[in-house]
């Protein structure tokens, strides 16, 4: 049989190739022969599972990790049906094929990567993902509500009433199952997917109006990443939305997002304390609704409060002398009240190169506080080299949907991702040579990652220590935006001192000194233990700075199990909010209906934060 | 050559047959050949074009015909590069092709049928529309904004600022070139258009929000069509919105839409006066914005105050003197406060039975009167046979969009629309048998159209006389409803009394009667002469019941010239305002921009209302 295989390699068609290998897979898994199937994979290979069969998103490497994983999940998983999505696809060696899959629970799809070893089709990447739990479909398409009750019935409602009704009784009469902490586009996207899952939730959120966290950003603010990669779930951007969205037309689509998609959403309304009881197995949240106390029983607990929410602030001798205004990068209302001022921004990443650019461009004196390297691409060239062939409209002519983008981007196993990497920002390095040049010349000091696999990777493994150039680097290199180099020491009445002794007058300092891990806002909610217990959120173990290792295989904690019951963390740009809130939201799901879901490999803890 | 064509046409692919019609057709129109461009159309045949010759929306008929209408419009339109856009399909008989062409000033799509006569293929029915002027493309796809400027410039100005700005301006130091009057779903996506292709514009609305059009109906209300058939343009409803989409989220979905797609939206505002001047070509509009005065002066002036949207009240002997309430079905409230109380509703159309649905559903004593016969269909079956194949998940399934619905429809002649009809129609009534022999058992009097034709057609011709059953039918026919007939003579203080008669007493009367032609509103806004001039809106002159001939081809007045400079309207259901918003956008575009728009055959005036 492997003989027929290996004579045929070279003349079947990708589909019969990639047919082929399913077939054998699956019987190998249908008979429970875990060694079999695991010699299905390559030597060198990666199993990437988002909820199918783990219960977890988790990947496991080789032959030895694919049996170990199979042996774990095999019996309960069941998985059978794989079945070719399309027609295969066969280049550089390597055989890509989408596939469908069934689950004793639900419905998969995934991507698999085949290449030819030791005379075989073996896979060298293979993503399984759950899209949907068999008898808890969305109503989506033709399982849409009907939207009118047809016929005639006493004493009907209408949807108003039966939205008024469920707004009256969300929180008092009714607990929600979940309560999500934080209203941006997290958990606007979490919020919708429960919804249509109907899982009872809530959103709650401490803004006045959804899309506030945007809105009130510094006022230049538009979003780096490109429209294509920022699609929220369900109800894409129209095609005339512009590439780089402006802050505040990102608060009015998530304002309308949370109208249209029905999400149940409390504003202008915080959390002050949650307490898990290990015996009713809830949470205990108190939360103040426009400055009413209130007590909330969910059995889940979502903090999507931001990975770049919570605000690192320097604590510096002389800033309760300093006579000029201060506040973090996240605080600052944008450049108006700073024409003709001197303005230090201490920080050299994204929101320190926005504030010194629109300060600058406002006539400010600005200086900027560089305390250690960043890396800094230019956006046209990321698009170019870094996002293009997935997220662009060149991709959506390729048949490269947002969808089937993010599958692709989720199958390439974080191990290797900087390999895929490293070329792209070798050919911006190349292409932009003459700017990093006269960049380095201004002596700016500029990286391009521990390995040089540039600026996701840096936003993988720790979120930070980049620029998405959009113009104010050139401000720095040709001097318009001075700069300064080291740690600050303190602060006098009006002035920035640095260690070295350099005094920076100021009347505006800016911290843009970055946020903290996500499990701070466990500690500052819920208690320092079960922060402690739950570790630090995000990051890879990469063993690169600001990651330190083991290596864990995937981002520490988020959207998946964590070491306490009940509390999931939920987060990243706009792309990860749309594409994993469905993993996390599956989870969810299946936990309100009761479905047994062994957790594989549960996250350790070997951060604190 | 003839012969050669003759021969293969049973042998050669639809591809080919279709490309060789095109090539042959092309070469006479290049050829400025106008006999032999005709000789391409069948006997029987029907051009319609959507803006692309005519500059206007028009059809003709017949080789005489096409002849004349490419005798008029062939040498400035410059019609070339016919090329299909997909591949031709064949079936009983009839060629299909959907192609691409370019215009002197734009670029347009089409859908031709061919059909073999006297041993060549030609043109049964020819669709040609505009989709785009050339230099006036819309921002979207590779051409969306960039939403960013990059780079660093002194007192750089936000989205935010810059919409601010506008909407400051506007309607002071700026006047917009096109007014809208009614912001409905027509207003609405006619904004929408406009602002997409830069025209600067303006729609305003008596109502406080955007949406209240439908917010403020009868609380049961639903859109009684699909919600494939009611997407506005770019952007789409997600796809787990409704079929039938419930009144208040139909309110809060154009809402949302407001401000999602930018359309510039003056709540809270309405027109009182409107004079047109000759000398200037433009108008003064005089209006109230919130409660305060102010002048604009428009050159184009549309109305979109909904062609149901002026209501027909019967003046009736006794009106002063009846104690119960009583208003046109426009104005009611819904059921709540009618719960036992008698119910008189004087009609028998969609407001009617969704009326009494309601107000029985809620405990109401209900009396339908009847003064002529209705068509009904029941919804599930005129989403089966009359819709599905168009607009429906398995239509989208079949890969018929939305937009190639649009096209399909469009491209249907209305002068044999009524043949294509028939047989569905047919086919309800087969299925439901036994419903329609209840409804008439019941006494109730029930029609098919003039000619068997159905709901569609007198939508067409007379935008009245059916009801599309979401269950009050089956109200009627058991009785629980109960009808009257006839006309109403007087009402009393404590009755409504028929012509027979008859005393049906009332602590409500319902007068759900309908609506008059949209030139009314230009009666009441501008002048009876100016309403006069232009003539009666809608219908075909089908010469069947209330749509007088002659036949005009196209529905009278809407999304095209008038006979008044500058005035236009636009209006029906979210279908039309949808598909015929373009047209219209891309006729005031043409003028803005200073084009020349020779219009062929200018609507003439047969009806004054």
């Amino acid at each position: 049989m492997t003989q027929t295989i290996d004579a045929a390699s070279t003349t079947r068609t990708p589909d019969e190739r990639a047919t082929a290998w399913f077939s054998s897979f699956e019987a190998a898994l249908r008979g429970r022969d875990v060694a079999a199937a695991a010699d299905h994979f390559a030597t060198t290979s990666f199993w990437r599972d988002l909820v199918a069969f783990t219960w977890n998103i988790s990947t496991v490497e080789d032959r030895d990790g694919v049996a170990a994983r199979l042996g774990e999940t095999l019996d309960r998983t069941d998985p059978r049906d794989f079945v070719l999505a399309e027609p295969a696809d066969e280049g550089d060696g390597v055989l890509t094929a989408w596939f469908d899959f069934e689950t004793a629970v639900g419905r998969g799809r995934g991507l698999v990567r085949l290449r030819e070893e030791d005379g075989r089709d073996r896979a060298w990447t293979f993503l399984t993902t759950l899209y949907e739990l068999r008898g808890h479909e969305e109503p989506r398409g033709t399982r849409r509500p009907p939207g009118a009750v047809h016929g005639a019935t006493k004493d009907r409602t209408t949807w108003l009433e039966r939205r008024q009704d469920e707004a009256e009784s969300l929180g008092s009469t009714e607990q929600p199952y979940v309560l999500v902490l934080g209203g941006g586009q997290g958990g606007i996207a979490l919020g919708a997917r429960l919804r249509q899952l109907g899982v009872p939730s809530l959103v709650i959120d401490k803004h006045p109006r959804p899309g506030d966290q945007w809105r009130n950003r510094y006022k230049s603010l538009c979003l780096h990443d490109p429209v294509w990669y920022d699609h929220l779930p369900y109800l894409k951007f129209p095609d005339n939305w512009p590439v780089f969205t402006p802050k505040d037309k990102v608060g009015d689509w998530l304002e309308s997002y949370v109208k249209v998609m029905e999400v149940p959403y409390w504003s202008s309304t915080t959390a002050t304390s949650a307490t898990w009881s290990d015996e009713t197995q809830e949470w205990t949240v108190e939360v103040e609704r426009e400055g009413r106390p209130l007590t909330l029983r969910p059995k889940q607990l979502v903090l999507a409060t931001g990975m770049s929410g919570k605000p690192n602030v320097p604590e510096l001798p002389g800033q309760d002398v300093f006579r000029g205004d201060q506040h973090h990068s996240s605080a600052h209302p944008g450049p108006d009240a700073y024409r003709g001022k001197r303005c230090v921004v201490v920080g050299s990443n994204n929101s320190a190169f926005d504030i010194c650019g629109a300060l600058w461009e406002s006539d400010a004196d600005v200086t900027m506080v560089q305390r250690s390297s960043t890396h800094i691409v230019k956006s046209d060239s990321l698009m170019e080299h870094g996002l293009g062939d997935l997220y662009s409209e060149r991709a959506l002519a390729a048949g490269v949907t947002t969808e089937k983008a993010d599958l692709i981007f989720a199958s390439l196993p974080y191990r290797i991702m900087h390999e895929f990497q490293i070329p792209a920002y070798e050919a911006m390095a190349a292409k932009d040579a003459d700017f990093y040049a006269r960049l380095e010349a201004s002596g700016f000091r500029h990286d391009w990652g521990d390995d040089g696999s540039g600026l996701f990777m840096k936003y993988l493994r720790r979120g930070s220590g980049y620029y998405i150039d959009v113009g104010a680097a050139d401000l720095v290199a040709d001097g318009d935006v001075k700069l300064a180099h080291g740690q600050v020491s303190h602060l006098t009445e009006d002035a920035v001192v640095l260690e070295d002794g350099t005094e920076l007058p100021a009347d505006l300092v800016v911290y843009a000194t970055g946020y903290g891990s996500m499990n701070g806002w466990a500690a500052d909610l819920i208690s320092q233990d079960v922060a402690d217990t739950v570790g630090k959120c995000w990051g890879l173990g990469s063993d690169t700075t600001k990651d330190p290792g083991p290596w864990e295989g995937e981002q520490r904690n988020m959207w998946k199990p964590t070491q306490q019951d009940g509390l999931w963390f939920h987060g990243g740009n706009l792309h990860q909010s749309r594409h994993y809130s469905l993993y996390l939201a599956l989870q969810l799901k299946a936990r309100q209906v009761g479905l047994d879901t062994p957790v594989a490999e549960l996250q350790e803890v070997h951060h604190l934060a």
